[in-house]
């Protein structure tokens, strides 16, 4: 049971970001094919990147098609459905949102999973739920929004972190892993709707 | 055989990519060390990439030296060549789309060969042709070609999904793969001398 | 002895680099959750890309804390600390010097121990030293030190060749790494300070 919801947990990650992916190339007037490999790298790529880091090869994203397919998926939706391609629309900001919390809780969870310690285990839940929103930016020559917004990271840590406290208290999978998705979400809620961030250096 | 076909047709991807990665070092004006590093990022990382993601480490840019030898010759050259640096000269564009040729087919073939699924050898084949100008175009700060440039990662598709079908219809590698070759590169030629391209995203 | 030199000079190598990365994260504004982020990938890409391309996973960087925690004392200290998030501030140039000049000694020991074969182990020392300023620079949107600066990889690459070349002689490791350490870090003294440099491609 907890495997089938880490997957379901890891293919809404993917489909959010690739949304987020290909309006981020549909607002650079890439070509369909361009749209489809933006949602593919932006879905996939913190998923890979995980899998790769705790040895996990081949890793799922290459392994299972399932992955493809809800990549392209979303690419078509955006492609075909032009309302999303507008140069302003917010809701790349909330797909965005919505898959840090998927696959920051699914990230921290495998690599539990896997053996990792505690603490890795929660950064690993934050990598996997920035790697494909920084490729996704990469791509596209901006400055990550990892880097830019508000907490955006620390969302990320929090949420997997939560998990990994459950799973250090015995608490049941699925009740930590919707407390933490749930508080990432909140967190990059209040920092886009009311400012919420975290002090910056001083720069002198 | 066929693996020696494998290796020329990696070896060949790895020299026309390194040329094209060497060039558009010189016309950055990089010194000759910067030179070798963008030759050997531009013409290996794709094959590395492809070799991290089907498990098959280390990878053969890294366990065999005959890769370092072609990125570092086609180095040289560019750099005593003056006429290969000059900023407006075409041949990038074109060593580019002889690279994407070559190690779309052979991306495809050794995905096939570690046993992956067709549909991901054939993407895998399209990550190998198009890895290796990826990187080279971030390091210098330019939008990716596979992204900007018309018929691109399509061209690399196409040319993996023929390797594939040959393979699945029992066909010799040796057919397929050239015709896979020609046909990514016809593609693209098509792409850059006549304009084809694929429809784009309307903007609201 | 040897095997703890080498943890010495990784964390000592992540600690100057991720002092680098926090700095630059600084510099560009970033909330304290991006300078722990830049942080961490700036002290650890260079060696995390290493221990994958070596096959050595999960990578010492994800396996042990320590290079985590060193990670977050430069992210901390830069922080705190104002006069190191000065615009101007030359520190940041040294510090990448020194990261550079660890990594690239450990960087080829620990390719020689994995059996490399010498000019392999070699470049692997070179991309463990430009691995981590090459992640910092993109992250921020800047065209990687490696490829602008002077005698950046060839000084990385001086350092780990003079370790291998070392290990070819059986001379010892510590006195190998030392001299190839400051070979490293004195060609940059040098290119930093009294503008050595290597040829330039001629732009026609």
């Amino acid at each position: 049971m907890i495997r089938l919801l880490l997957i379901l947990l890891d293919l809404g990650g993917t489909f959010v970001f690739a949304l987020s992916g290909a309006m981020a190339a549909g607002k650079h007037r890439l070509d369909i094919f361009g749209i489809m490999v933006l949602a593919f790298a932006a879905g996939n790529a913190g998923g890979i990147l995980r899998d790769l880091l705790i040895g996990a090869t081949p890793p799922s994203a290459i392994e299972h098609l399932s992955y493809l397919g809800v990549s392209l998926l979303a690419g078509f939706i955006v492609f075909f459905w032009d309302p999303l391609v507008n140069r302003h629309n917010p809701l790349i900001l909330w797909f965005d949102a919505l898959g840090l919390a998927f696959f920051a809780v699914a990230g921290a969870e495998k690599a539990l999973a896997f053996g990792l310690n505690p603490v890795m285990a929660a950064l690993l839940g934050m990598v996997t739920g920035v790697g494909g929103g920084m490729l996704r930016d990469l791509l596209v020559m901006q400055i990550p929004t990892v880097l830019r917004a508000d907490l955006y990271a620390s969302a990320a840590l929090t949420g997997a972190t939560i998990v990994v406290l459950g799973h250090m208290l015995h608490i049941t999978s699925v009740g930590s892993i919707l407390v933490g998705g749930l508080a990432c979400f909140f967190l990059r809620y209040m920092a886009i709707r009311h400012g919420w961030h975290l002090p910056h250096a001083r720069a002198s």
